[in-house]
């Protein structure tokens, strides 16, 4: 399996040394202590062994409510070489297992989007909990689309590019890294794939604490078997991460990044795909392996649900929650004032270039969410944005991790030609809030979600996102007011549900929600803006001025 | 509103004749007897009128049984002419009815795409029951792009292009229209317009038919108008239809194909748009109205219920669905001919040059869908097509028309890259049979749904799809044997379940359904294949040849 035999090319930087630590330290070490070995079954055990655990996956999310098992899927990645087997294996699965219960999506890896964390396109392609999924190419294929285009340039600009001194530049410049890959330092991608992988792996780790499991399949062939099979006729034209796999120097550069990337994720599963047909059953091993960990893992143990453990500490309720100022602008100021702020922020998303925006709107009911929104979009066309009225979820977006149906929402390029403002009248923070309050999340789930809705927000921040986020507070006093009005009014007398009444009857564990939350989700990048709206047209202008003063921060970074 | 002034044109053929007219009898004519001018209401009571309807229809599917109203959603499109008052239009609306409850979708006109209905890309874009949707662009906007792009290199070529001779070649060129648009001589979009306008009318009737309510607003001023909003600084350079609407020939000629338009569909309300303010009260009052006659149609009438009437002719059942015959093939012929026919089959398919293929399998339960699909897909790469289980549907699937959940998994260029063999195991023809006998489909309902699917699949295979459906037919006594056998085979326990005990009691009700759905729905486009399955082997040879005789006659039609 000496890979770098074929590697003719003095161009890139010693790439047989690393395709052959590659063979020696990484691929023998998880090959040769096969951990299936001692329990490989025949090939009817095996297949009844598949048919029971993918039936007993679906059964998962056919209780209701759950019991035994909480609803879980498994999403099983297929990357690695062209040639190396991997259609050969996943059709022998869907040959041993009901092919009807078996989704399979492909993708040879393309120019990640512009704006949007690599994983975003894809969770489009999710299994739903009870279901099956193998996905080849997926979010690693646009990964290694991108980190092959930088390697490549890296090894034709190898002289022009020794200054090692522009990291600053870098910074600015990552946002658009599809575009100006040109533009990068030749030791660019190692840390490019280094902070990508660490990104998606945090990411697959939240889809997995979120029923979604994984199952990682990386396989391999030597160059020989790659060159012959790719001189066979049949072989398709459209090849994986749209390189050059006849290329020795192309395929040695391949294997350096693969090194990189199979060094840094310790969760691969490496499958030599010399020998198909062996591969082939290594594969399906491995699958009902991961069923049956994920059935293993997913089994709602009475213990816990008896005695929770609880580490939680709720923070001190801030003043600025409880201590509401009554406070309102005059009327004509007011209407001075709105105009020139709408004006204002009108011309900043215009001259955002292209970046996504998302707006986060939480509060209190009958706080101006509504009011808010309605003042903040005026300005603008209304093919420019995308309001979301967000409620409980339906039954098909439970059967998915709870920020599935926020990520399916975000600004697209591949879907939306126009329209890249997203604003959430409540948002993802109900995991944290409703969900926390009515028990509809375990008291686990809630207190891991402030990482996991740290780490979302960092990705698109990361990725150019501009997220924006409020809570608008409001005292009880002022909103029984409210509600009342709302009553008489007739125009306004939709807006009331039993709901609102029911939620007013929990205003303290609403309002320590909110103080516990704002202490662990006011980041840096996606800072929360407290607004008190007992005065209701001066709440509307600090929406306004802090949406401005956000965008104008933002904009002024990227120049 | 002369709109021909400034037409100084003489290439196009006489555009002033036809704007004349299209200002004089279509304009006019709908303008000037405006019904809503009798009743036109104070802003103040307009609105309340519209958060009144808006909520009135979000309510239609909060019923948990539908008692008052079918759940029903309103669809607007919005049309027309570049810089007509559609945005501010559809801003005022959104700042009269609950912004967060008014979706907002749209695009500018694209090629459409290859292989697949103009409607199909925007059934992702749908209002779910309860809602209301603006929709700017939309399939008329696809279909715009594509007749304008004919009609300005008609144009060009109108020397050249003088021969009409060619009807035959066109006929086979249709598929393919969007790449070799060059081709087709000068008279053809009128042909093409009139035959996808028939098209796109008939699709929204069947979703207006089924509680997704239509309004098509059409948005159009004089030229005059148009060139000094041009000449505005603030105008986006990304122009409707993807045409140049400085240039007045270009403009004329996009008259001329309006005018044909509107003629064609009567049910556009015209707006003109000079006065951007009385443009954005009229379509607020149209979509006012558009919401008050859902509603009213879509109030449940107790008469109806008791006395249906039912005009429904059953047919006799034919032999071939009764009278199955026993006789298998032996295992070793059996082996070599599947290899043989599974390869011609990957050939042909192979050979399709990019067209889509949908599978449609319907049959008894135990009559062997799932063997015949293994074996249909075992020669295929997995990546290169999708397998649905289509079983009962979820609650946001009845929230649209009950094919909508077909059509948007059918094969699509914009998203599979791809997989575009799409197999459906039991299918849309669900609505006359479990639905119909289960009473999931009112008469009525169920006794449009054949005319329905019919144009669905005709829309299907005039946009290239070949389309090959299978109805597996097993005998009473046959079907008991493979049950008890499941009950007895440890993986194949799991798929016996109690509704396939319960669909055998209503063994006769099938039948009769299926000899209702065969007379009906045997269309040329695309007809049944009936399969006796009691002898399972020579089931599934047939079922492989029967698409080697599909795909084979299909492909040589499009030599």
């Amino acid at each position: 399996m000496d890979m770098s035999k074929k590697n003719d090319t003095t161009e890139s930087l010693a790439p047989q040394a690393v395709s052959a630590q590659f063979s020696e330290h990484v691929v023998e070490q998880r090959l040769t202590p096969n951990p299936l070995n001692p329990f490989s079954m025949d090939k009817d055990t095996l297949r009844l062994a598949l048919v029971t655990a993918q039936f007993a996956l679906r059964a998962t999310r056919q209780q209701t409510p759950p019991t035994i098992n909480k609803p879980t899927g498994l999403l099983v990645l297929v990357n690695g070489m062209e040639q190396a087997g991997k259609g050969t294996a996943v059709t022998q699965l869907r040959q041993w297992v009901d092919p009807r219960l078996l989704k399979v999506e492909a993708t040879i890896g393309d120019c990640p989007l512009k704006h949007q964390p690599i994983w975003q396109v894809h969770t489009k392609s999710m299994p739903r909990h009870g279901d099956v999924m193998v996905y080849f190419g997926n979010w690693y294929a646009d990964l290694l689309y991108n980190v092959m285009r930088m390697a490549t340039l890296k090894s034709e600009n190898k002289e022009a590019g020794k200054n090692k001194n522009s990291s600053d530049k870098n910074k600015k410049s990552k946002n658009k890294k599809s575009v100006d890959v040109k533009k990068l330092p030749i030791t660019e991608w190692q840390d490019y794939l280094q902070e990508e992988l660490t990104k998606l792996q945090a990411f697959e780790q939240d889809l997995a604490a979120n029923q979604t499991k994984l199952l990682k399949c990386w396989f391999h062939v030597d160059i020989e078997t790659l060159q012959a099979r790719l001189n066979d006729a049949e072989v398709d034209p459209k090849f994986l991460y749209q390189i050059d796999w006849h290329n020795a120097a192309v395929v040695a550069q391949f294997n350096e990044v693969a090194t990189a990337l199979l060094r840094q994720q310790g969760d691969w599963i490496i499958i030599d795909g010399k020998d198909k047909s062996q591969a082939a059953t290594l594969f399906c091993h491995e699958v009902l392996r991961a069923m049956q960990t994920a059935l293993a893992s997913s089994r709602i143990e009475e213990s816990k649900q008896v005695n929770p453990v609880i580490n939680f500490d709720p923070v001190k309720i801030p003043k600025i929650l409880i201590d509401i100022n009554d406070t309102d602008i005059d009327k004509s100021e007011y209407h001075e004032a709105l105009a020139d702020k709408q004006a204002r922020l009108a011309e900043l998303l215009r001259a955002r270039k292209g970046r996504h925006v998302v707006f986060a709107f939480e509060g209190m009911d009958a706080a101006g969410k509504g009011g808010a929104i309605k003042r903040l979009v005026a300005p603008l066309d209304p093919r420019e944005y995308q309001i979301y009225n967000i409620g409980a979820p339906m039954l098909y977006e439970l059967q998915h991790p709870y920020l599935w149906r926020f990520w399916t929402k975000l600004p697209d390029e591949q879907t939306d030609r126009i329209s890249r403002i997203a604003i959430f009248d409540r948002t993802w923070y109900g995991r944290v809030l409703v969900e926390r309050i009515e028990g509809f999340a375990t008291d686990e789930e809630w207190q891991r979600a402030y990482d996991e809705i740290n780490r979302f927000e960092a990705d698109l921040v990361a990725a150019g996102n501009i997220v924006i986020k409020y809570w608008l507070a409001i005292d009880k006093k002022e909103q029984l007011k409210r509600f009342e009005a709302r009553e008489e009014t007739p125009h306004k007398q939709f807006k009331l549900t039993d709901d609102d009444w029911r939620n007013r009857d929990q205003w303290s564990d609403y309002v320590q929600s909110a103080a516990d939350m704002l202490a662990r989700t006011h980041t840096e990048d996606a800072p929360w803006c407290v607004i008190a709206t007992n005065g209701k047209q001066q709440a509307r202008l600090d929406v306004l001025d802090h949406a401005i003063q956000q965008l104008s921060s933002a904009l002024s970074k990227s120049e």
